[in-house]
């Protein structure tokens, strides 16, 4: 472990977040973070070309009134609701201070966002993890504990996993002492968002990111809907951490991709057609894959190693994402790509196949 | 005292930051927030428009290598000296986060960046405040005690004061073993930068902006200069915080603003004399005036109570900035505008003393 008399001594216990790679060759096939195939909304580049004329000199409002009442009229919920941040990674960040520093453990998934933990590292948040089932699905059943708060995506990453609901509301009910936290960042590939509950359970929290549904990963924004007095707790440490998190840009950008629904949906739909298109295809090459609602796939071959398989597409210009943890060993992560990037994904899979 | 049985304990006990106001009616002449008169370089929204007909879809470098080589390149450090961040906030709310968790207190001035305090509550630092001597200077006679870091910033706000680079490296000296931070967000207006020092000094940590002196406060960019090992604990910290802080386009931007170091000084000298002028021109109307090399500068009135002439000049469209601190009752702190906002405020000031 690293180390040096200068730093406090959280400093040298951190293990950081590794992101996947973000490469400078263009020509790679980037299916490894996640990303949106498809350009944002042309009325966000519109909406930041103004604001560009306007007052980048200026600092922007701390509050981002515009972007929270976006994002309010998108979810049908209240401007208090919301709590805007620079992408929803700061927002979880926030949210781990704001509510997880308690006596008893939070509960997450021990397969899910590898983030969480790092969180848990950084506010010395203590955490229990949960497996998930054999078939890495998330039991709610496994929640029945005293706990320090829940969080977990849904769908789960990088399983792609959704759960219901019911399910959720289930938790909600048997959890009314501590923060239940739903990571919704893949909710709009096909699950049903949890937002819609908000006003009845006062420890419901759901996060979402413009980095997927909505193509900015670039911009980096992201948001947390819950009840009032729990994004008050959100401001509060936001407004101890930085005034201004969301750049003038990126409001108004976030505003306008919001606002693009008809884009947004268009968009949406063509990632979901092109992730039931792989997925089948990927079936007839012999690969096991998880039932995603999300952008992505995770797979296995029953007969090619994964750390290998990865290292071929690598080869052949395609990067996904792998995975060291133990019950993933097998098993590659897969970003939904333009239809002629998935087309070259399995041609290249089939040449080292041989079919 | 708000609080709520879902938050951690600390969040009720946080005295958040209030920064100044940021009006939505523009008519208003804005001398409350240090905003720089001039827009940025007009290189910044060529860099801007470019990155946006790129891929806005994918996220940002994480390390953002081209912002920290242009800093590099524009100090005259090494790559691996600089960290960048969402604002200067953001990299100083980290540096109280991976330097100052000490079992003895830091040391700051009483009169200074009202944030330090609140950081100290967000990461339950201990401090100390170390009072200016009486004309409102930093004495560094004062802070030759026992100490877990100190942080200062230079010229300090809100006083405009300048310590001078030789005062800066016996401060240095005589704390080896603890990190003294210089936050130089005002340094471009006048002062000499201690970023010459950092490889001398390996408990040194610089502190910048482009919110001042590169007019883009309303992009969100700051940066730290130190030692290697200090930029280490700061990426520790922000990889288990946000991977990507810093967004495509304030990337860009960034680099643009800092390779146009011809606008940059034209529109730093423009700053300088305006506040020459604005000085001499309040003098003759009976202010005292503290000696500044920021772009603001703070005045006190022999007659005139400090609240009233705030109040005279919001109603005729000037915003100026009153802290609510003991020292600080009788004084106002002035943004340096364009010239004939400027002209505009001595005019107002003219009237309500009628001169």
């Amino acid at each position: 472990m690293e180390n040096n008399k200068y730093w406090s001594d959280i400093v040298g216990r951190l293990k950081p977040y590794v992101p996947g790679e973000q490469p400078k060759n263009l020509n790679l096939i980037k299916l490894n973070t996640n990303e949106n195939p498809y350009p944002p909304s042309p009325k966000v580049r519109d909406a930041i070309i103004s604001e560009l004329d306007g007052q980048l000199r200026l600092y922007p409002d701390p509050n981002a009134e515009i972007l929270k009442k976006a994002v309010a009229d998108t979810l049908n919920v209240e401007t208090e609701q919301v709590f805007v941040g620079n992408g929803s990674d700061e927002v979880l960040a926030h949210i781990f201070h704001a509510f997880f520093k308690q006596q008893t453990p939070i509960l997450f998934p021990d397969v899910t966002y590898s983030f969480y933990r790092v969180y848990c590292g950084l506010y010395q948040v203590p955490y229990e993890l949960v497996p998930l089932t054999e078939d890495l699905s998330i039991s709610i059943s496994d929640y029945q504990k005293p706990n320090g708060g829940i969080i977990f995506p849904n769908p789960n990453a990088p399983t792609g996993r959704l759960l219901s609901l019911p399910a959720i509301e289930t938790l909600l009910k048997s959890n009314k002492d501590s923060v239940v936290v739903v990571d919704e960042a893949y909710i709009d590939f096909g699950g049903e968002s949890a937002t819609t509950l908000v006003d009845e359970y006062r420890n419901l929290l759901v996060t979402q990111s413009l980095s997927k549904s909505r193509s900015l990963a670039g911009l980096r924004v992201g948001f947390a809907v819950g009840n009032s007095s729990l994004i008050t707790a959100l401001n509060r440490i936001k407004n101890s951490f930085n005034s201004y998190p969301v750049d003038r840009l990126a409001i108004v950008g976030g505003v306008a991709a919001f606002y693009d629904k008809t884009y947004f949906e268009k968009t949406c739909q063509k990632v979901i057609e092109s992730r039931e298109i792989l997925t089948t295809s990927l079936a007839d090459l012999g690969f096991f894959i998880l039932p995603s609602t999300a952008n992505f796939l995770l797979v296995t071959h029953n007969k090619k190693n994964a750390v290998e398989l990865l290292k071929h597409l690598r080869d052949k210009g395609v990067l996904v994402r792998h995975f060291d943890q133990p019950r993933l060993k097998q098993y590659l992560r897969i970003s939904i790509g333009l239809p002629e990037q998935n087309e070259y994904l399995l041609s290249v899979i089939k040449t080292l196949l041989n079919k």
